[in-house]
Order: C-alpha cells, then sequence, then structure tokens
C-alpha cells in the first residue's frame, strides 16, 4: 500500500496537496502523520523524513521501493499512474495550462506563501488588511490568483477550475484556506469557488481533520499567542 | 512554429532549460530573445513578455494559440507531444525520481539560486569561496547536489544522470555552469559529468551563444563591475 508521509494537517499546505488529490479521486493511501515537532535538524520530524529523502521536507510518497518527493513530481507519478483517473485535464491544452498555473504557485506566490501560512482554524483578518496595507507584493499576488481563477471559471464555465476536479484544483485548495483565514478579499464569485472546493469530500476530509488536530505550534504562529 | 521566448543566455539560467532540451532532442522551435533591459514593470522586457502570460518570465512556450510558461511544465508539455523523444527517463520509477529533483530543483536551493546567479562568461571562484565560508546554507546545497549526481550516475553507470540525455540533465545545465563560474569544489565524477553536459550539442550552442553576446548588465552582477 502506498504510503504518502505528512505534516500537521492545519499548517502543512504542501501535503495537504497529495492527500486532498488521492482522497478526493479516490486513490488508496495509507496516511503517515509526522508531527512538526521543530525543523531543527535533530528534530523527530527531519529525522524521520530524512531517512526517507534527503531533503527532509513533506510530503513524500513511498510505493514499495520508489520514494516520490516533491509535491509536483508526486502529482505527475499519480496522474501516469492511474491514468482512468483523469488527475490532469483531457484535453493536452487544458493539461498545459493547468501545469502552468501548478508551476507557477511552485515557485512563485512568495509574499501569500510566507506571510500568510496556512493556518485553517485561524481568523486572522485583522492581519490579513495589515498585511495587505504593509507588503508590496501581497495585493497584486491576490489579484494574480483572481484574475488566474476567474479567466479558468470563465473558460470553463465551471464548477471547478478546468470543469472537473483536477490536480489543479487540488494544488489550490490551500490558498483558498489561507484567503479564507486572513479574509483576503476577493469577489463573490471566487468565493463562491473556494466554497465549492471546500465541500469536496477529499478537501472537506483534510479540513475537519485539521480542525480537530488542536495542535498549536508556537513556531508556525507569527500572529496568534495560542488557540 | 513554436516559439520559445527566452532572456539573455549569459545571465538566464531558467530560459538555458527548455532551450537546450529542444536543441539537444532535435525538436524544432524559433528562439525569441528579449533582452533583460530591466525587471521594472515599465521595462521593455515586462511589456513584452507580460503581453503573453501575466507572470512577465521567462522562458515562454508559444505553441499556435498555447501559451504554455513556467520551466516545469514547458518540459511536461513537450514530453507529451514529443512521446517519440523520450525526453522522460524510460522507466516509470525513473521518471518518477527525474520529476522529485527537477521538482526539488525548481522549489529549493535558495543560496545557489539566490547568491550564483548564472553568468557562464565570468570567473568568480574568489567570490564562491567567500559564499561558501559566509553563507550557512550554499555548502549544505552543494552538498546536495553532488549525492543526487553521484547516486544517480552510480546507479545508472552514466553518461548522464539517467543514462541518456533526459529532461533531468537539462535542468541541472545551469548548475554545471554555475559550479565552473564560481568554482564550487566538487569532486573528479561530478566536474566530469559537468564537461560532458557541456559537450552536448545542445548545450555546447547555449554555452557558445552567451559567451559571444558580451552584454553586460549590471543589476544581474552583485560582483563585476564590468566585463
Amino acid at each position: 500500500m502506498r504510503k504518502l508521509y505528512i505534516g500537521n494537517k492545519n499548517y502543512s499546505s504542501w501535503s495537504m496537496r497529495p492527500w486532498v488529490l488521492m482522497k478526493q479521486a479516490g486513490i488508496p493511501f495509507e496516511e503517515v502523520m509526522v508531527r512538526f515537532d521543530s525543523f531543527d535538524a535533530n528534530s523527530q520530524f527531519k529525522n524521520t523524513i530524512g531517512a526517507l529523502n534527503p531533503v527532509a521536507k513533506v510530503p513524500v510518497l513511498v510505493d514499495g521501493d520508489l520514494v516520490v518527493w516533491d509535491t509536483l513530481a508526486i502529482a505527475e507519478y499519480l496522474a501516469e499512474t492511474f491514468p482512468q483517473k483523469q488527475l490532469w485535464p483531457r484535453a493536452a491544452a487544458d493539461r498545459a495550462r493547468a501545469r502552468s498555473i501548478c508551476a507557477e504557485m511552485h515557485s512563485g506566490f512568495g509574499s501569500l506563501r510566507n506571510l500568510c501560512g496556512m493556518n485553517i482554524e485561524a481568523s486572522l483578518a485583522d492581519v490579513g488588511a495589515r498585511l495587505l496595507n504593509d507588503d508590496p507584493d501581497l495585493p497584486g499576488e491576490v489579484e494574480r490568483i483572481v484574475q488566474m481563477w476567474s479567466g479558468l471559471l470563465d473558460a470553463h464555465g465551471g464548477p471547478l477550475l478546468f470543469g472537473d476536479f483536477s490536480i489543479a484544483d487540488s494544488y489550490f485548495a490551500p490558498v483558498g484556506t489561507r484567503i479564507k483565514t486572513y479574509g483576503l478579499p476577493v469577489p463573490p464569485a471566487i468565493t463562491a469557488y473556494i466554497e465549492r472546493v471546500q465541500a469536496l469530500p477529499g478537501v472537506k476530509a483534510w479540513i475537519d481533520d485539521a480542525l480537530a488536530e488542536k495542535d498549536f505550534l508556537a513556531f508556525e504562529e507569527p500572529y496568534r499567542q495560542g488557540r
């Protein structure tokens, strides 16, 4: 049985992506949750994940002897292994666009990722308003997300980015949680898309687990003193 | 005819990857070089590339109506479009490993990328020695490259990372130029691999063009005052 190593569900946005993808697509897997005790070299987390793969980051997918790391590589591996699940959009041009936006997420959106860390259980709209005002890049990054999603929802008529569920929706699911946590202002059509994604059983299952986790990690919390 | 938009060949490591990939694999394309005049919002560069794609970064591949951006998405698009070229390794497990290291490059190696910018024509071994001494992360990143390449070269018996040329070699070709430019210390087997890569016709063609460019861009040059 393939195993997916992940971090804390409230915080680990990269772990969320392949977990949600497999859950929503009905690909069986065993979850191995390795708590973020710390990211020091001698932490339990770094030792456990580093034994699988020298990068020592989650997620990691272990399938028999094969260790696949990095979210995008896991997504491509799953898409190849389960062609009948149609994890990428069906049309070649849409696949290329879906891969472009996932790769853009993978390497971009520095302010959104660094300043608005995923924190599903928190409500930090006041922090979001301050960050939008203070950070030079965050407003443009939110605008880019709105433009990207609006364009795709218009082009395909929804309900999801490329019509049916695809890797792209799983890739941006953590962005939806950030928009909610930090109260980032987006048009109603974007809020509605986020709600549709969060109502998907695979996404809802992750969010429910995150809310049940109740594991406050001070080093993941630049804005709160406690739960 | 598909068009690949790229930046200056001496400096643009991301542009180098798909250019080298297509050249080496014999995939015909038209090169559109958009000089890095500056990265300001009103630069010729940002205006030209931003008209293709809101991210306004190179490389961008334009194939008829389709615009594909971000190196990894371009590589996947080409691999799908030209299955006979076998751009990823043939075995499924090797493909997953190749995708893992490319995705790792895509999102990691922050010090190598930020401090040791590609500069093919320069010789900056003194700078490299200082950076290795001063930066806390650079030595570990070089060590990780050595470990990654050594493991793959041993496993496949060379000459390239997965035996034959693949996307992985094109992805790490700019890293080889950085190791040379900054004189980063690597074992002889790694130097020999870099030399083999740089002798591939597709890679050699890029390097020759970069050396012929003679376009000194002060904002790309933290260490030199002139050529």
